[in-house]
């Protein structure tokens, strides 16, 4: 694709274009991080991205750029053919898109696929092989199912979404449109609800839902388990890493993201826009108002309140924490000290 | 169900029924949380509950209590159908499942299952779509094993057990009665033993068994390794969360409740009734007496005694663990503090 | 298997027989750890082994030592038979594949296997039941792929590699010979890419490779995520337990070993024969020098240098992180200390 072919398209993008200069309108091929792009390759820079420094020496044909100054006059002075985005990062995933247009699943059911008769089907769906679809769950239109899916009864995916392979959805999963799930994710499992009993621990049935709203995306071997009663629900746009657990009867707002390896134990209410990094752990009842945010392994108990930032565990604000693990580290030559004041003191 | 019915039912469970009041006798359709229950559904309020505020104003049907006269006298004022039981949730738990009756799968063998000749099918059994069967493993009468579960040679899989989507059982797993093992689930997978040699890691063969006694459940995603000799043993109604890991050659008491991405590594020796909170890790041979508990995310090496509360990363009583963090977070204050008072002794 | 059997074999292999005593030449059927072997079992010793004081009461029937007078002596005196070895744990893992030997699979596809006409599926290749290939995706010779396996278009893999049941491989995933990836195991799933918007969050196509060199082991459930652009390498036999998270763009050198739920955030670089013990977290960017050791939990930001022992969160030199722990809990004593030395030196 010529950079001009990629320029008109941007033009029709969210990225706000500012600027373009074609240079030879170079042909792209594909993409590459600064610092490994060859001539027939695309890069892009941000503010304060690390790759800067390798601008000047990057082989790169051509790349996208913010609206600033120092980096415009590299690229005018070594030719490139560049682009001013007012966001250079979504401009490239538009560039992407482009240069790695998505293979279109064909529409239609692989002879090996076992639905079964009171299942129902919306148009345009691609069922691939080995998928198996029960009784009384449907599939939206235009939805695609990798193979090996496995859909329970009582399951609702809405349009086009997108199942990855080996993805198992249990009984009572209602899925928006534009959902993914990704490879080896379950969705809908019984929560871990047992009551303790003199015989041991008796299984609390697990009858509610897990209701997934438009737009979420469920990481490969996630797991988002549904409750006693009631819903567990994950809000509309929010993402979800993979190997992270959602408890029975967790609530999450709308454009969340859950980095690898976070766990919400059950009952713990999210605000819109929480995001909560890798390793995290939120809880039994837990609530995190919006746009908080939570670095990497810490854990939440009782209350965060909207737009906080906070780390360790238990989770202090960031700005602390980062001061008392300073200081944590500092603890051997501290009590040092106390001793030697204590003997000083005590003279 | 008229409420009167599920009276007459729970008279005959282990909740312990002490009184019952069925006023209007109303149609129970379901059940849900006392704050969002409508008039056809059941909830229950236990010693303590965090919704009994919510007990005045509930639109709920009927509703099973503990015996506390303050509970009993707003039921009775508001003139509701209810219950008053020694364990008001257990009675839940009985409630639930008659009200959400487990549709009984059908015995028999979906065509497009893969067995080997050599596989034993007990009676009763139900084997869904895709499923395979390898060499000399036997599956118990009763069991249910749902689409796409891969059973590999040589495991025995006792009587009424349930296998979910996509699970997997490796060579020399051994599971008693009533076991579940959740979807995406893997059970008897090699441990991961390798030998540091000149040219690298090389593999120990993992020869051994892993058994999961009767009614032992394994949540989705949630590896079970063997061991290269000896037993990976997991005690009768142990129940493990998903997304946990227990390595090769753990023993693993009666009654034990592991949560979420806990990790065990090979080894570690567990009592019974033990509970590990959410994305606890036990190190190599730790060993942890009966009845001990480890809040989320502790750290566990060497041996905790038997009945102790752990907490922490290396984990330490509860309680003075409790203490010392609420210091951690002091720790910039005592720094500065301590700084002072050098300066002061040092005048 | 005769002893001396096993001894001959021992002497082709690579772990340094010194000196052999067949003693009665025992039929040795199996092995075990020390204290649980019999008379027909083969056990090791090795340096400071746990299991030493069993040795005196074992009822082994033949054992593998390490060049240790005491131990020898044991041996000698009870008429034991046993070998003495540089590497005696080395020849264990020989001895017990000598005693276990791998069944071959066989060689050919199961009917029920599902083959794009464009897949190449190189000669003495084993394809299992409900395994899914897609086009333009190879298997090299000699590989064997279990029951339920779904590899994606676009995928090489090489000779010799064995995937677990319902292991699958994303568009993109490049394995190399005697590769191993366990079940339920996802490799080249897409990263967690996305661009905030105003519109909510946005995916960054993930259109790079993920490379796994010779020999690597992907364990049970673990992620390799392939990155937007570019590639996540793994270098060669590399081992990697089971529940790990490998995020876009990581890259790992040789010989690394990484114990279960370790979680590596995108862009992180390892250098070669690192090893990760269980549940660390290693962040964005993160750069770990050769040799490295990370105790378990901790968490790894910036840099780490090569040969360096860390733990902790934020992970610091492992001797300091012992004393600062030790002195954690004593902060209460500390802080309670400090309060008197302000009260006395304030009169």
């Amino acid at each position: 694709m010529r950079f001009s072919t990629l320029i008109k398209a941007l033009q029709q993008g969210q990225a706000g274009l500012k600027r373009a200069e074609v240079g030879g309108d170079p042909l792209i091929a594909s993409a590459a991080a600064l610092d490994q792009a060859r001539s027939d390759q695309l890069s892009f820079l941000e503010k304060g991205n690390a790759l800067t420094s390798a601008f000047g020496n990057s082989a790169v044909g051509a790349v996208l750029l913010p609206d600033q100054e120092d980096l415009i006059a590299i690229a005018l002075e070594r030719g490139l053919a560049f682009a001013v985005l007012v966001d250079p990062r979504l401009a490239f995933a538009e560039a992407l898109e482009l240069l790695h247009p998505r293979r279109r699943a064909q529409a239609g059911v692989h002879a090996s696929a076992v639905l079964d008769e009171r299942a129902v089907i919306e148009p345009g769906v691609s069922i691939g092989p080995r998928v198996c679809i029960g009784a009384d769950s449907r599939i939206g239109a235009g939805s695609v199912l990798h193979p090996g899916v496995v859909i329970y009864d009582d399951v609702i995916v809405g349009e086009n979404c997108e199942l990855h392979a080996n993805a198992v959805l249990h009984p009572g999963s209602r899925l928006g449109r534009s959902c993914v799930v990704h490879s080896n994710a379950v969705v809908g499992s019984e929560g871990f609800g047992f009551v303790p009993t003199a015989r041991g621990w008796r299984k609390m049935p697990q009858t509610g839902l897990v209701v997934l709203e438009d737009g979420v995306e469920v990481g490969c071997g996630s797991t988002i388990d549904r409750p006693s009663v009631g819903e567990t629900r994950i809000g509309a746009g929010s993402k979800i890493d993979n190997l992270v657990q959602v408890g029975h009867g967790v609530t999450m707002g709308r454009g969340c993201a859950l980095a690898s390896q976070v766990g919400i134990a059950g009952g713990a209410r999210l605000g819109n826009g929480v995001i909560l990094a890798g390793q995290v752990g939120v809880a039994n009842r837990a609530v995190i108002g919006d746009r908080a945010i939570a670095s990497s392994k810490s854990g939440i108990h009782g209350e965060v309140a909207a737009g906080e930032v906070v780390s360790g565990y238990p989770a202090i604000p960031n700005r602390l924490w980062l001061r008392c693990s300073a200081a944590f580290s500092k603890l051997p030559e501290m009590a040092k000290l106390l001793r030697e004041l204590k003997r000083s003191t005590a003279q």
